[in-house]
Parts: C-alpha cells; structure tokens; sequence
C-alpha cells in the first residue's frame, strides 16, 4: 500500500475533451481525500458503463468528475471517521459516483459490499452498477411482486446479463431481447424462458404469444425512446414500463388510449442522483437478498478485460455492441 | 310504477347516427330486462357526460348502448334473483354501462348507493361517475396517500369540481387549473387552495412556485395529450401523472429524462371496460369513504338541467364548454 508515497499521486483515466475513445488519457494524479462517511478503495478492476462512453462523449464539465468509473472492486485502505461495520485490507465493490477509472477511489460506506464468496475481483467490479439498478429499479420503482414476469431489453448487456439470473434465481419468469441470434442463446443460458431478436421481427408478438396474449408485468427498457407502441402492446394489465436510459433528451412518444385501457405505467430513474441515504438502502437490500445468491447461482458473465491504460479500447468495444457481457478495466495487472 | 303498462315501452334517447346534438332523438323502446345481479331502476335524472358526446360523434357500433348515458338518480322498481340489500322504492344513484338517457335502465347491484341524506335526485345523479373516476383514479391507479398534494385539471368539470370538494374534506391539498378567471374563482371556493387560469400562462410555473418548487405528487388530467410536458414539469418527485381522457387516440409526447430525474409515473385509466367486480369494490370503498361527506361537506355544483327530450340542448351546452359543473337531464317532470 503506497498512499503516501510518491506525493500522493497516483494514475487516473481522464475525459480530455468531448470526442471518441482517444480523448481517454492517463494522467497523474492527487488520490481522492477519504470523506468521514467514505472508504478509501486501491482499486483491483473497474467496470466499464454506457454512462462512461455517453459523459465521454459530452466532454468534461463542471459536475461530473473528469475521472470516469461508476463502479469497482478492490481493497479498502482507508476509512473516514464515520464508517462503521468496514475495515481497512477487506476486499470490496462499491458504487462510485465516477473516479472509477484510477488506482484509488472514495466511496460512501452504505454503496460498499463485500466481495462475495466464491467470485474473484474481476467478478465483483461487474455487480455494483447493474446489482443497484436493477433492484431499485424493479423493486422500488416498478413494484415487481411475487408472480409476475418481466421483459428485460438488452438480455446481454451488464445489467441485462445479471438481472436475468437474479431474477431467475428469485423465482421470477423473464424473458429478454437481444441483437443477436447468438446473445438469444446466451440470454436463454442466463436462465431467460425465451429471448427474442428484435432485428428479426416486433418483438412484442413474440411476448404476447409466449404469454397466453397476456404480456408481461414489468418491461426493463435501456432503449431509450425506441420502444414506446412497442413496450405498451407487450405489456399486462396494470404492467409497468421502466426507462434506464433517457435516449439523449427525446421526446418518448406514447400511445395514451392503449396504456389507460391496460391502467399500464411509464416511469424510469437515474440512479446516479439517487441521495446517498437512498443508494445505502438499496445496498442493504442487495445485502439481504441478492448477495446469498451470488457466486453459486449467479455469476456475472465478462465480455472482455483490458488494462486501465487502455480504457479507449473498452469504449470502443462497447461502442461495437457485438459483446456479450460486461468490460472492465485490469487497475492492477494480476488476475486477482 | 307503470312497468307493464304500454306493452313495456318507455322513452329513450338514442343516436342515431354519427354527428351533432341533432342526432340525439327521442325514441320509444323496450324496457330493458333485469339480469340476475342488477336491478331495474325508474329514473329520475341522468347525468351528461363527455364520454357521451365522443359516442354520439363517433355514431352507433356495435359493442356500445345506442342510448348514451353513465349514471342516473331514480327508484328501484325490480331486483334480479342474486341481489341482496337493495329493494323496490329505494332511492339510488349508480353507475350504469350506457342507457341512462331513458325512462328505465338496468344497473349492476355493485354500482348502486344510496341517495345520500340530505340530497336531492338532481345532486345524486351528478355523483356516480365523478366519483368512481376520482375515486379509482387517486387512489387505486395513482396510490394517493395522506400528506400528498394534487392538481386537477378541469377543475370545474363534473369530475373536477366534486374531485377538490372530496379530496379537501379528507384533507389534501388540492391546485386546480381552469379556463376563466370566473372558473377559477369556482374552484377555489369549492376549496382549491389555488387555482391557475391555463389561458392566461403555463399553469406548471404557478403550480412551482406555490409548491416551493417541489411540484405537485398526482395530476389528473382530463384534456388527453395536450400537457405531456407541462405536467411533467409541474411534478414532484415520485409524482403520479393520471390521464382520464385518451385525446382521441393521439400520441402523448412525454420528456422521458425529466420523468426519469423525477422516477414519475405517466399512467391512466378507462372506467367503463372495467369488471363489474371491480367497479363492486370501488363502490363499496365510496359507501365506506365518501358517503359519511355527501350532504354535507361535498354538494355538486349543477350547472344545467334540461329535459330528457332536449339531450340535444344539453350536449351543445356541454360542447360550449362555458358552464361550470355538472349538466344534466330530468327524466321525470317534477324537480324531485
């Protein structure tokens, strides 16, 4: 542990400007001072988020860290005067609010979990973000209850790979879209009953006749504004539509007679603005209910992996969108 | 009671054919028969309503009553086999599914209460569509829940203008938005706190600054997709957007990132498609909640009356739109 040597400095991933993967640039600099509420992490692997490429491609701004990186593994260093319950040397992940891509991050204690049994550093960087988007999402947004099935777009995507198992291993019946004939087959390995290429067809048919006409309960959209008929006509009466992504500002068009005949409901939610107070609830309830469940019947499902100082590769291999998976960034070069 | 006089003929008023007032005509017809679960009511009044003057625009079909008309006032004159705890000669108000426009209608046991104490005919037969609306609106679709504040637009509609006096009663804070000066003057002696002319300014900044910029937690919104972006705008977080009126099949154009920053709810609700047991159930919560208030705290707001034969008359002063409250149709002579 090298806190203060070297003048405090350390290596950061750093938004330059507004552009492409090149405008990601590693530079020295100061490690982030640890809050009273905060834990000081030396990161192992970060995870890489369509967060990261779209505050990318906006460029640096007054609110966001320059530093990329909503989440990551590693071991806690320091602690603020505050924490309770975490020690320095225990291996975590954590929920960041950016700073991500850096051999050191601060995060507040309630978004800080245990690295789960079972599951190596490069495991635990994939669950922070979709583990916390998807229950509060399906829980406290959209209310999912016992019984229901769901429609998760993106089966392969990093929350989309997780939220299948997870939600498979609760017990719930899930069904997916994906790109892909082959991401199908990878959605319907994660534990989804069927998963529907939505390149080949409206997927919506496909949902209403694996549903008896029904339709499903709770819709997970990260399309943004892609899918406003579509989501309505595969939705079940008093079904909920949940928007992840805010489609760069459009406008989400709606048909309003079909979602007040079905009593449906469009909503979303922006985790990152979530106080710390609520992102600590839903840490304790992954906690609960999510975390007995990993390592045994939920496994995150890796894309790809590439060193920190490559950082513009990952942006680039998501921006491809032909992976399956999460991509994370290697902060230290072992395979921890 | 002549039931079995004039070989079961009574008066009605059918459409009969798409178009203006003018296609409203009186007509002689069959009494209709009594199901085992309803019971037969002689009517006294019946309410007008929005709902049917979209019928008589759109013309007779085949799944509608060609005689229009949702609710009414009378004296139960048979009760089918399976109803208990209503009798011949009470004096009822409910909720029927079209042919209120007539001498005699059937209505489900469930959507039939009582003539409040203290009420006349006239004032019952404003009630049973309002207040099913507001009550499955607010309450099961929206979830409104004590300490919430609301926004009703129309607020001296039919809906509207019982909607501020029941939610105040029961202790919301209630904004309505009308359009006259006139009309909002109405509104807030009905117990608005405020009311904001939409004519005059968008009713979205008033509704900010008399909130200290929160917003408000439930709109009901009866003007279809004309505020998609307003209401948004004038909504609290976690805040419930409810629509009643489908705007002809129109799009609602929603602003999905600031719904998301909010985690807003866009949703609504058709009244009539409804199961008779779920109309049963709001109607038993009415007898429950609202009952104890009619009479006294809660009166409607009349605005017109007309005869049964003049439906024509009564659908143009609707279509004026100039009137505050609810219009209605005597069906028999004496001011009962």
């Amino acid at each position: 542990m090298t806190l203060h040597s070297e003048l405090n400095q350390q290596t950061a991933v750093h938004i330059s400007a507004a552009g492409g993967p090149e405008v990601l640039v590693p530079q020295q600099v100061a490690i982030p001072t640890c809050g009273p509420d905060d834990v000081l992490i030396e990161v192992a692997v970060a995870g890489v988020n369509r967060h990261d490429v779209n505050q990318r491609r906006r460029g640096p701004d007054a609110v966001h860290s320059p530093i990329p990186g909503l989440e990551v593994s590693g071991v806690i260093v320091v602690t603020g005067a505050n924490v309770t319950g975490l020690r320095p040397g225990e291996r975590v992940c954590a929920l960041v609010n950016g700073g991500g891509y850096a051999q050191f991050v601060a995060a507040h204690q309630g978004q800080v979990l245990p690295v789960p049994a079972g599951m190596t550093m490069a495991d635990a960087a994939a669950l922070p973000e979709a583990l916390f988007t998807l229950w509060h999402n399906f829980f406290d947004v959209a209310g999912l209850v016992e019984g229901e099935c769901v429609l998760i777009h993106g089966g392969t995507s990093g929350v989309g790979s997780i939220a299948i198992q997870v939600l498979t291993a609760m017990g719930f019946t899930v069904y997916a879209t994906c790109g892909t004939d082959e991401k199908c087959e990878i959605a319907e390995r994660l534990g989804a009953k069927s998963a529907f290429n939505y390149r080949k067809g409206p997927f919506e048919q496909a949902v209403l006749a694996q549903t008896g006409n029904r339709g499903v309960d709770v819709i997970l959209d990260m399309a943004g504004v892609e899918y406003g008929h579509q989501n309505v006509a595969a939705l079940a009466p008093r079904g909920r539509i949940v928007h992840l992504s805010p489609g760069h500002g459009a406008e989400l068009s709606i048909p309003l007679r079909d979602l007040m005949r079905k009593e449906g409901v469009v909503t979303g939610s922006l985790l990152r603005p979530l106080s710390d107070d609520e992102k600590g609830r839903i840490g304790a309830r992954l906690l609960t209910m999510v975390w007995p469940l990993l390592g045994t019947r939920v496994r995150p499902l890796i894309a790809a992996r590439y060193a920190l100082a490559d950082a513009h590769l990952a942006h680039a291999c998501l921006e491809a969108g032909d992976v399956a998976g999460k991509i994370l960034l290697d902060v230290v070069a072992a395979d921890c």
